[in-house]
């Protein structure tokens, strides 16, 4: 990734408060957990008026198996580009950071063709998702697109970025704790502050702190900002194994809750 | 428009409450507001590897006079993909409603070259909608970047969309009461719900409703929802000349409201 390394001043490095080697979800898997989460994005077609130019177009989508799935109109320019030239990508960006550049996106490519036979799955994925369209998925000008990703390029945000490949992209699963994160976050926050503090000492190298708050969680483990005479300081906790329903997630936080005071009181590190 | 229209079971008409002839925006005028007022957008650049394919990206954007202004750095893709071919497209889209296709959107095309000496115009847009880039503006990979437009598409939700010409783009304005709208739409549905009753009976066909809400105002007129015994159904009132600031607004507002309730009283229509 260095050729992705900005020509910025050299920041002076600081030693991190806790293992960086420890499972983190994969670009593919954090890509695919993004998408999953957004049912609109920007399709690019090659225009045939003016020639040859990328045209970009407001989308709504779901997806087969990582593949993007739209129910468009034979009237409309992008369906009449793909007509002509197949090839395509789909760009989806998450939105609500201050800075929107700090906002992860994710840029799908490959050929998008018109789906024919396909046992209703094409379908069926992109009605489960947006079940008002319904309503028009059967006007004769109307029907699903499916493009098949061969390349992907993510970034997560500053300094988080890659190409992914087609065969980590199909093989990666979103994140199964995606959908409770803001949730689970929010709780963890307004009732379990100072757990957190106690998780920081028992499992990380933040040990000078008097506050912590949870940042993230995913099926690996969850992320804290630590607030260290330093100032706040980013500290992950790994999973024992990987965590996949809200409530093996709240089991987990509880047992690594009750270990975590049980070292504190034993001094045991 | 014919060939924009869906191929759906015709509706049964319904006779306007309103005069629909009177001054509205046009689509240029529209889609000019709708860009000046969102400061990101999908980049579409064609890629060299998979050849020739579309590649869509997120980018901060603001305007030069109609034109975008990029400031991207030379290690990013859509650098490297505008290095080798200029043609590009930016699709800027509106959020908010709830239906995602009832939102505006504006793609623009053109070719996207690096800013060469133009007397700090185009940092300055850049920098005035993105000061926080000042911090980068400098590093040597940086350059602004600017799309002159020569073709846009505009759809403005349902059954709203026209291609704009490079003229009628560079011609029209952004609504100058577009940053006020959003306030003086709360502040008349909120305190004078009562007064857009009688600029209906007064200055429409609506005569019969029990209440009306304002859902849009622009430098022409004004949109609003009257509750009939038939349902919701839109009325445009218009201003009788051009309002530009919100304090004119204001002013016609009340003089407006002042000849409705004379009008009211006189039994005059």
């Amino acid at each position: 990734m260095s050729e992705d390394r900005h020509a910025q001043p050299a920041g002076r490095a600081t030693e991190p408060l806790y293992d960086v080697t420890i499972p983190t979800p994969t670009h593919a898997e954090r890509a695919r957990t993004l998408v999953a989460r957004i049912p609109t994005g920007t399709l690019c077609t090659l225009a045939l008026e003016p020639e040859g130019y990328p045209y970009g177009s407001f989308v709504t989508v779901a997806f087969d198996e990582g593949n993007p799935i739209f129910l468009i109109s034979k009237l409309a320019e992008h369906t009449k580009n793909l007509e002509r030239d197949p090839r395509a990508s789909l760009m989806v960006a998450e939105s609500g950071a201050d800075d929107p550049l700090a906002n992860g996106r994710v840029t799908m490519i490959g050929p998008c063709t018109r789906v024919e036979e396909d046992g209703g799955r094409a379908r069926a994925a992109f009605l489960t998702v947006h079940p008002n369209a319904a309503y028009y998925a059967d006007f004769r000008d109307f029907a699903f697109w499916k493009l098949r990703v061969n390349a992907i390029r993510y970034i997560g945000g500053y300094g988080r970025m890659s190409w992914i490949s087609e065969d980590d992209w199909q093989a990666a699963e979103p994140d199964p704790l995606a959908p409770y994160a803001t949730g689970a976050i929010a709780h963890m926050n307004d009732d379990h502050a100072g757990t957190m503090v106690l998780y920081c000492k028992a499992f990380s190298r933040a040990t000078d702190l008097t506050a912590a708050t949870m940042t993230g969680v995913d099926r690996y483990g969850f992320d804290m900002s630590a607030k260290t005479p330093a100032g706040p300081r980013p500290v992950r906790v790994a999973f024992a194994s990987p965590v996949t329903t809200p409530d093996e997630l709240r089991r987990t936080l509880v047992a690594m809750a009750k270990d975590a005071r049980s070292r504190a009181s034993t001094g045991r590190p």
